[in-house]
């Protein structure tokens, strides 16, 4: 299979040459051939698909580093709420009432919410993986998937399950799904059971996906408990060890950047539920002049309450910018890169998050035709402050077409809207 | 011309009766005749035109209580850049090049996107407004405009020229068309000057739309010039003896709080524009708080880079949880509020923005058929943390179909769009 788009504005995701216009990609099975200038288009090439991106702008596709997909259920649910309140007498008993099947018609709407929003790798941690990771099996997409060993039925722990779920799916599906080791948190976990954990990842030789310093109150307790910070602890118990994805980090000491920094951990930031939650503002100026890789997220549809990618880049460079009082704080391009490559860091896929002759052919073209994009004056003003995920017309991931026109080409959404309204309507009474 | 809405999820805007479900809403020319349970809908209304609202949600149209329609020509320019460089380097020069033609097509645009994002009614200020105000007739919205008396060549007052524009255009267009004195700001306006603007304003019987207390630099400067604040500088020249809309206020004094209070100012948030440019974040639960009517508003494209209030809504809400750490701040009801009924109230419009008999006919259907809005369990939610402005299906203002099925009925997209990308590349070189 291959495929050319031509005539195209690229926005590469590369930081030396962030915008091409007049190009061609190349794309031949799951990767990118070449780029190069409409000029330089070789004859030689046969591609089975032509798309003219005249009216489009082509980007990489987008990566959400941080999301619990099955928890589209709970969007829309149990809003105006206080944090306790709502994850303990709300959100906890509805999840309590899922069926693993639930949880795969809630990765469904996931699935279709994100690739028509232009999002083509996730990172994934909830209840019933078995049952998400069938769905992401099926949808195309790339995905990191955590299983939890929590049984909150009683509270046990059951990493020989993460194993079972390791060996089983890691690297299935044409290596489009990895497997890391999901640890809630520090204030689920105590000290043994980060250490046996960091140890289960060391010997799987794979990474580790973690809640980390989202709340106050999370970090004044760890700080009461153990006389240190989440990050500290992470440290001292070998999490930092293996690579990690560590959502929210809004609150850190000074010492947590330099700890963060040293061990590469990759953080991912979830602006819209940071805010909506009332956890606070993750200081990502910062962390991005230590050195600090930052990805971005949307967390669960439950606190969001969506699961687009250009919302959260949006609001991540306009966020920052106003705290900051300094409306280069996040530029446009830095917005892009955390969206896309640095996302694709974060998951420890180097071979994606980049429009580069070589990497995985995932990328995206939207539809530059909408009043609210125009004039285009500058491609990656347009992008982050003015597309919006309804401009998402095409989805390439590892090669195959998954949206065209903005329809998907093999998921039946009305279907799977259906199923989970109906689901919705039992869990929540 | 009469229709008939049926099967509706109404939000109503009303804060008694947010939401009702399963309603009917009757329209016979400009108004609303009625809002009813289903069941108790009257075999005696005949309707032109029948809507099925079973896959929608009916809201009241949104209000976009301070923008410049003219600036969608400078969208996606100069990103990326400190406030004075954007401003006086980028932005100004650019705008002298812009003919009245030119401002036409600008506001065209900006008139396209916000009927198909769901605004029915707006305050524009900004330059060539006979050209803006013809294209606001043409759209069938309502408008409170502004013209600047500023000249910015020598930087002389045509006061008397803004007389003759509100004796030209105001109540126009079967009262859709109001006009406002503009007042660009306290810091472009001398004393002298403020208190012969608040006379005209007052002798017209008309009220004030001015920028106050947008960034800190203004805050000092208006100290170290007249020893005052802003909005008590305002308040002795006279300017808040008259109805205002206040866009920004950002930096207040606590003793600004009471004076905005006590005068019933109309302040209006513009969050993306805020954080954007660097210009800080307005304490409008503060403000809330202290009962000053709080709307919102995109300001203009060139600073946002939107007209869509679904958008600023859903910030409002976000920011000011993340920022209060509170995710009460702003409830979704209040966010609701400040994009309705408290917009309306802002420009003087007791006759819109809630829905109840005897109001105008100002209201949209938002499609409720999208992966990313469901389920809806609670409408209110969905409406503000869900929704997108692509959402939007139909849009009616005083009684008559401005949007149907997600096209406009009278305004050619196409050609607009291309003259106003033909105006971007004259003026930016």
């Amino acid at each position: 299979m291959s495929i050319l788009i031509k005539n195209a504005t690229i926005i590469t995701g590369a930081t030396d040459a962030m915008v091409l216009t007049d190009h061609c990609i190349g794309i031949k099975d799951d990767l990118i051939e070449f780029v190069c200038p409409s000029s330089e288009l070789s004859s030689e090439f046969q591609a089975d698909t032509a798309i003219d991106a005249r009216d489009m702008l082509v980007m990489p596709g987008l990566v959400n580093a941080h999301t619990h997909s099955g928890t589209t259920i709970l969007r829309n649910y149990a809003g105006d709420k206080k944090l306790e309140d709502w994850l303990f007498n709300h959100i906890i008993p509805a999840e309590m009432k899922l069926t693993p099947e639930d949880v795969y018609w809630g990765a469904k709407l996931a699935i279709i919410e994100m690739l028509k929003s232009g999002t083509t790798s996730i990172a994934d941690m909830y209840w019933h993986m078995d049952y998400a990771a069938q769905a992401f099996q099926e949808s195309g997409m790339r995905a990191v998937l955590s299983k939890s060993p929590l049984m909150f039925k009683d509270m046990s722990v059951d990493l020989a399950g993460c194993v079972e779920y390791y060996n089983k799916w890691h690297n299935t599906a044409d290596e489009r799904l990895k497997v890391y080791l999901e640890v809630h948190s520090t204030y689920l976990y105590n000290p043994d059971l980060l250490e046996e954990a960091a140890k289960v990842a060391k010997q799987l030789n794979t990474g580790i996906h973690i809640h980390l310093l989202e709340t106050k109150h999370e970090q004044r307790e760890t700080y009461q408990k153990y006389k240190m910070s989440g990050a500290e602890l992470c440290e001292k118990c070998g999490i930092f060890d293996v690579p990690v994805i560590a959502a929210h980090c809004v609150h850190l000491d000074e010492q947590d950047y330099e700890i963060l920094a040293r061990h590469k951990v990759n953080v991912v930031h979830n602006p819209s539920s940071n805010l909506k939650l009332g956890s606070g503002i993750a200081n990502v100026p910062k962390m991005l002049q230590r050195g600090i890789n930052v990805a971005l997220g949307t967390d669960g549809a439950a606190s969001n309450n969506n699961l687009s990618l250009f919302k959260e880049m949006n609001l991540a460079a306009l966020l920052h910018n106003g705290v900051a009082e300094d409306p280069l704080a996040i530029t446009s391009s830095q917005a892009i890169a955390m969206a896309t490559s640095n996302g694709a860091q974060a998951l420890g896929l180097n071979t994606t998050g980049v429009l580069q002759a070589g990497k995985k052919a995932d990328l995206i073209l939207l539809s530059t035709k909408g009043a609210h994009i125009n004039p285009i004056t500058e491609p990656l003003s347009a992008a982050v402050y003015s597309a919006q995920a309804s401009d998402v017309d095409t989805v390439i991931v590892d090669g195959k077409i998954l949206l065209a026109n903005k329809e998907l080409v093999s998921i039946d959404e009305e279907l799977v809207i259906a199923k989970v309204k109906e689901i919705a309507r039992r869990i929540i009474e």
